[in-house]
């Protein structure tokens, strides 16, 4: 059977950018509403009054088509008028927030005031754009990602976009982990008998997959799931596609590798992808007991976000047996 | 003495954008702090989970040089991307909001919702303007336009905006006005002993002046007040310069007149100020106990708005005698 016409839901783990261009691949492999993306929200954060959910609309805006594609964040055809403004006003502006992103921010904050959850803003968000895989929070609940630094805790977005990453990191912190419940359709989705596969997506493991994994039950769950789980490598060559993640491991006293990472997921990991340029790794990674694939997962062009999509879905299939 | 060198405060009512146009006048003459722009807020309302205040703003855009010259309200340069997403998603889109005056509605919901007043957000604002005058809603107090009409009661911007004033009116309710506090610098002003004049701008009497009129202790403070009360009709030949005030007057059953605008307010006011074209009502005007000022009220030009600015200072002098 060829893996395109499997049955099964196969579960995305996605943080923002890495995460939402494997996303892409796969929506576009015809699985419809067999694709659920769990995007992570410990980045989330109240500003000016506003529900930001950085990971979560880079998720809803690649996957509709709406996002710009040079900066992998954000929409196209962005003005930035609102910002100026802002700053004319003396309103905190190190956050950069568009006047069409600025759209959704303020639908969603105004749905969550008069008693949505975000399940169900982010449910009415994605139709109305004609996404047709099915797009959850990790949780309704708050979890705000606190990164401890040399200098002091931050808030995550602090950390990432004021201080630019530039703080030394020595830990995390998952603020209201203890308490959040994951998204009942994401946990459903993990229990399905006839699930097809777990794909932990190219995103910042400390950040950006950590807080999906530590919700209460999930790493069970995943052990415990019918489906192979998969995690493709957010390091290529000792170097972060996009983002923090080799300074990070670097200032947490880790090699900036892809089996670095295999390490950090462990025994939860069924098979684990890695690019071609960390292929002498393989070993290391076969080594803890896991499945490589070496293949191209740097994505430069649509076609490579379908091509790994395909590669990680087959691979999959493959674990499974 | 030449009423420029005069001492003491003047106080505007002013609604929008009729009344900005006067206020810009006034503050042009040099009167510095001593100028007081008392605006209306029945007319502001929560939108999409935004406090926006219409006539606060138009005034601030209008002294700050912010403003479209050619709509009167708004900014300049603005943008509509926000807008444009906000139908794209959903949003409800009846009420224009552009991307530059976003941020105003932006800053002001989260000062408000973190326990600021209105009357210290807008000094924040229009001191970060550059704005001299002091800006100062009539109330910190939420009161609320409802427009009676023949096809039920509508908040006044659903009345204003989105049924494009179109539902014959029949009344007005001023929801909250029973428990509303006039703003205690406008109360403090109208009781100085060096007061110099009370200017109610060319804005519309039932909407935009009578909410502030209306105020517990207002009408009272105004006729015990030093200074004389000087209103100029909004009214021109029979026809409103803007805005729904001689429809809503054909409606109520009153002659769409200047002079009916002179009677409305009654005695509140020593003088009443006419354009050249409504001269056939100055006698009606007198025949009221008012004296009247006959002179060019229609405000094209920045030279326009100066000119009544200080010919209505004049006349306010001479009343004081």
């Amino acid at each position: 059977m060829a893996p395109l016409m499997e049955q099964g839901t196969v579960i995305a783990l996605s943080g923002g950018v890495g995460g939402a261009k494997l996303a892409l691949g796969l929506s576009r492999l015809g699985l419809g509403k067999a694709l659920l993306v769990v995007a992570n929200v410990g980045d989330d954060f109240e500003h000016l009054g506003l529900s930001i959910c950085p990971d979560l609309d880079t998720v809803t805006y690649t996957l509709s088509g709406l996002s710009d594609r040079e900066k992998g964040w954000g929409r196209a055809d962005e003005g930035w008028r609102f910002m100026d403004s802002l700053g004319q006003l003396g309103g905190a502006d190190w956050f950069n927030l568009g006047d069409r992103d600025l759209a959704l921010h303020v639908l969603r904050t105004e749905a969550l005031r008069t008693g949505d959850n975000l399940t169900s803003v982010t449910r009415t968000i994605t139709h109305r754009l004609g996404i047709e895989a099915r797009v959850v929070p990790m949780t309704d609940d708050p979890v705000r990602t606190m990164v401890q630094t040399a200098s002091g805790e931050l808030a995550f977005q602090h950390y990432f976009v004021r201080d630019r990453c530039e703080p030394i990191v020595t830990g995390f912190e998952f603020r209201g982990m203890a308490t959040a419940r994951p998204q009942p359709d994401f946990m459903a989705a993990l229990g399905e008998p006839d699930l097809r596969a777990i794909v932990i997506t190219p995103s910042n493991p400390f950040v950006s997959v950590d807080p999906i994994l530590n919700l209460a039950g999930v790493r069970d769950a995943l052990r415990g799931a019918w489906a192979p789980v998969v995690a493709v490598s957010p390091i290529v060559a000792g170097l972060a596609i996009k983002g923090p993640a080799a300074k990070m491991m670097a200032e947490l006293g880790m090699p900036s590798t892809a089996l670095a990472v295999a390490e950090h997921y462990g025994d939860l990991l069924d098979g684990f992808v890695l690019d071609h340029g960390d292929q002498d790794q393989a070993d290391g990674v076969a080594a803890l007991g896991l499945k490589p694939l070496i293949t191209k997962t740097v994505m430069e062009s649509l076609e490579d976000r379908e091509n790994l999509a395909r590669e990680v879905l087959a691979f999959a299939g493959d674990l499974r047996g």
